[in-house]
């Protein structure tokens, strides 16, 4: 908790690369108001580690919105779909693709933030360590701030500009992992997984936590996360 | 219903507005997929009679999507505030304005185009007889468009390009209202009341009341919807 009136929203799920995110919001002065999306997801998980890891990283206010993905489906990650396993990471892009689900979130961060009149937004979004997904480019997240800018009453009556924060944008995940650790990250308690067991432990397969054990290795070091198995 | 493969989202309140809108897309060719969203709105006897409405024009499907509003605040339309009645139209943007609200309801759209193959979205945004929402001008539309064909699998992969449909944006509600007529649009199961009583009966003191009203005047018409008295 702070006492900085520097507003910040922050894209919050949890994960390696969102926690990572924050601490560089925090650590760059702003007051955390960390958002999180209960949408269907199978990784439902995701939300309990996200809770107790915004917790521990003394946020100002964790806000979880309750959105229904399901209807629309078209995901592996909210529909009946399996989550691919062992898929080479250079492939095209893959089903657990959430059909705009960037866009989604960064709008409920607007509003969110429009609300508290804050404007700024972080988004742990990376082009380089990921799967592909177009709502993760350079291109998206410059067109939403233009867009973030003619949408408001805030921005359009000139009371601020929204700026979109996307401080991993062009980090390896091994790098993204060093700036954690420097900032104190504690990513025992990160949970990348896509499909995870019911103890919670990652399935070590999928491409998130691929990339993720990736990039711990690149780094020279050992995830601390669980593991169904070794890894 | 239609058997045409020419998929268009349409945004839809079952008001005056977005009905009109979704009967010029299906004068347009297209089979209409109407979304609307139940979003903590006081008004929600509009969803009732979006779901009847649709239903009388015959849509291919209608989709209403749970969102949670409330737990961001910040308008009267969402919160626990009072709707401005009889307030002058020309005035500042009002307090039932809700923050970003154009900008979720077409992210939704958007993720629903995708999972269809649809690549034509409609909203009945209006930005002549207006309360001078931001999101209603036509350089956020344009805003809106270039970021939707650069966050999603099916533009950037070169499946075709979306498309942000305004048809109402520079008409006046006496434009609208005779459009619509032409097409067949019956009015009297459009409801646009921002706080209509408990038989569904519209307050005509509300911004969306008196502006609807002064169109119908305009046109030189009586609105067949239901008032709470006569106005």
């Amino acid at each position: 908790m702070t006492d900085n009136d520097k507003k910040a929203i922050v894209l919050f799920s949890g994960g390696l690369d969102s926690t990572t995110c924050l601490a560089m919001a925090q650590a760059q002065g702003f007051a955390v108001h960390a958002l999180s999306f209960s949408y269907g997801q199978r990784h439902s998980i995701e939300l309990d580690k996200a809770r107790r890891c915004a917790a521990q990283l003394g946020v100002d206010r964790h806000l979880v919105v309750d959105i229904d993905m399901r209807a629309i489906g078209g995901s592996a990650l909210t529909a009946d779909m399996a989550v691919p396993k062992d898929r080479p990471l250079d492939d095209e892009i893959p089903i657990t693709y959430v059909p705009a689900r960037n866009t989604i979130f960064l709008s409920y961060a607007l509003a969110w933030a429009e609300v508290l009149g804050a404007f700024d937004i972080f988004i742990g979004v990376n082009a380089v360590d990921y799967s592909g997904y177009p709502d993760c480019r350079p291109e998206f997240i410059a067109a939403y701030q233009n867009m973030a800018n003619l949408a408001t009453k805030a921005a359009t009556s000139g009371d601020g500009s929204y700026r979109i924060h996307a401080p991993l944008l062009h980090l390896t995940k091994a790098q993204i992992i060093s700036a954690g650790l420097e900032l104190g990250v504690d990513y025992a308690a990160t949970h990348s997984c896509y499909d995870p067991d019911a103890a919670g432990r990652a399935c070590g397969r999928c491409d998130s936590c691929r990339l993720r054990l990736k990039g711990f290795a690149a780094a020279g070091l050992t995830d601390p996360a669980a593991y169904v198995e070794d890894n």
